[in-house]
């Protein structure tokens, strides 16, 4: 590989003039600048990005958390980060927190140590202490006050999916909460009990921990009480299907089922899932221009994306 | 953050010093050295990665080559490196190419520009220069003479897949082969031909990129000419399902499908898919040990890992 040094023997300068002439930073005289450019052109000179980040005190690598990437929704998100960061000339380092903050604290030193330029977060929880204010920070999916933030209407969403089941009849719901101390999972259900509520529906509620027990215990009255069951997302209602056919209980006819996120896979599951549609890709896509724009300086205003009703056959 | 220069302030030596008492290069008195790390403990000194990197002309960042993340197989791969990867102090840079060889060519760029400790490829293709010999490679998925590489045994696996439809009675089979130039998706098909042959079962085979066309043809008798069919892998076993279901022909009854990989959805999806289970985690935790043992000079023979039957409802 051409180095600097290499650069610096073709044209017949310093190291030091070299650097200067090819960042711009510092006196360089416009003759050695365009001999050194022509070398660098000429002797197919990249710069070393791990150098320059020394230099710079910022590396173009940005860190994003996910809780899990074999959850099927972020690879999507990441996908979309990680095209308009390529665009940019930007790398993604990504870090799997499995909801744990000991990892989540681990990430955030590491992004530190590679002098990450900033960090795109979906764990953040706001108990936690962790992230410094050093690194410009773009939250996706999470609310916290102070901070810029990217996440589609989960309360829109929440009311869409309780309207949805009331419009198709049913009339004893069950909810199922995502995951506890998520803004989007809370805001979900806050939608959905919320019009509930006011249309006068019985409803129930289901911590997400409890769903696995529920779904093992072989217990159908658990289940034939409800005619309509709203789920946190995709995957738990891929679960509830699942147990709803060995129990066979008959979906949309005895229960109708919807979920949250319109993942690839819920036109092939059957029968074929009713969800709410996120802008899953763009939220990775916004998060990281939102990102760019404070490392520049500029104003990131939190961005709340829109969402819409996907009907199926689970309905 | 702490930084070498505070660490040479405070013990009241030189920054050369320092660095040679932290990395034990080059000399340093036993008891400058004790207080160069006593210093670094009592303030909290985090060694600057990229500073270790320009030092060293090695990072530790290791890059991953997938053609699309938002495949399901593959966030199960990356989370099998990143997590050893993680134990190991490393980071990971993941790039998805599309099976284009322009995108492969500049992550490769991206990967020497960041000093990357070493590359694992699940996109390599044989005709392809831009990979240079400077790097620890490893294929994932890929198979090439001279370098070593990490797979799944994809002959036993598409043997497994034919030997399976013919024991359900299967006579006239449909084999859909992967994208072609992929030693995995070529060694399936060849295990299932061969297997077809010698058990003197009619066949047709399809090409992938056919694949759209056939299902969305609305030509019954292009599938009712078959009573089983062969899919590359279960993202296209799903395509298959619902493409039957469509056209209401009844599956396992009329047509028997098996699929390849064992993702979580394929037991999801209706009928639940019958498939090769590939210890899909263990290929990406595997593939980063040798990567380990390769940049620390020691051999990594090439593995093949042992895949099996994974019986479900579709056949």
């Amino acid at each position: 590989m051409v180095t600097i040094k290499d650069l610096a023997k073709e044209v017949g300068v310093s190291v030091a003039t070299v650097s200067r002439a090819l960042t711009g930073s510092g006196y360089a005289s416009p003759d050695v600048r365009r001999r050194v450019l022509e070398a660098a052109e000429r002797l197919d000179y990249k710069p070393n990005e791990v150098a320059r980040a020394l230099n710079t005190s910022r590396s173009n690598v940005v860190g994003v958390l996910v809780p899990d990437i074999t959850n099927p929704y972020f690879p999507k998100v990441i996908r979309g980060i990680e095209d308009e960061a390529i665009r940019n000339d930007y790398r993604v380092i990504i870090g799997n927190t499995d909801n744990d903050q000991k990892k989540e604290s681990k990430y955030l030193e590491i992004f530190r140590q590679n002098n990450c330029a900033g960090i795109i977060s979906a764990t953040w929880s706001i108990e936690h202490k962790a992230y410094s204010g050093e690194r410009p920070l773009i939250l996706l999916d999470r609310v916290a006050e102070n901070l810029p933030s990217i996440e589609a209407d989960n309360l829109k969403g929440g009311r869409l999916q309780a309207m949805h089941l009331i419009e198709r009849g049913a009339d004893k719901v069950l909810v199922i909460k995502g995951h506890e101390g998520y803004s989007s999972f809370d805001d979900r259900a806050v939608g959905a009990l919320e019009t509930l509520e006011t249309q006068g529906i019985e409803y129930e509620t289901l911590a997400y921990r409890q769903l696995d027990s529920l779904l093992s215990n072989d217990k159908l009255d658990d289940f034939t009480r409800f005619n309509g069951i709203i789920c946190p997302n995709d995957v738990t209602a891929y679960k509830v299907l699942n147990g709803l056919r060995a129990l066979d209980i008959a979906v949309p006819d005895a229960v109708k089922v919807i979920g949250y996120d319109n993942l690839d896979f819920s036109e092939y599951v059957h029968p074929s899932l009713t969800t709410i549609g996120q802008p899953i890709y763009e939220l990775g896509r916004n998060a990281f221009r939102m990102l760019m724009d404070l490392a520049a300086g500029k104003p990131a205003p939190s961005q709340v994306l829109n969402v819409a009703l996907v009907r199926r056959q689970s309905t």
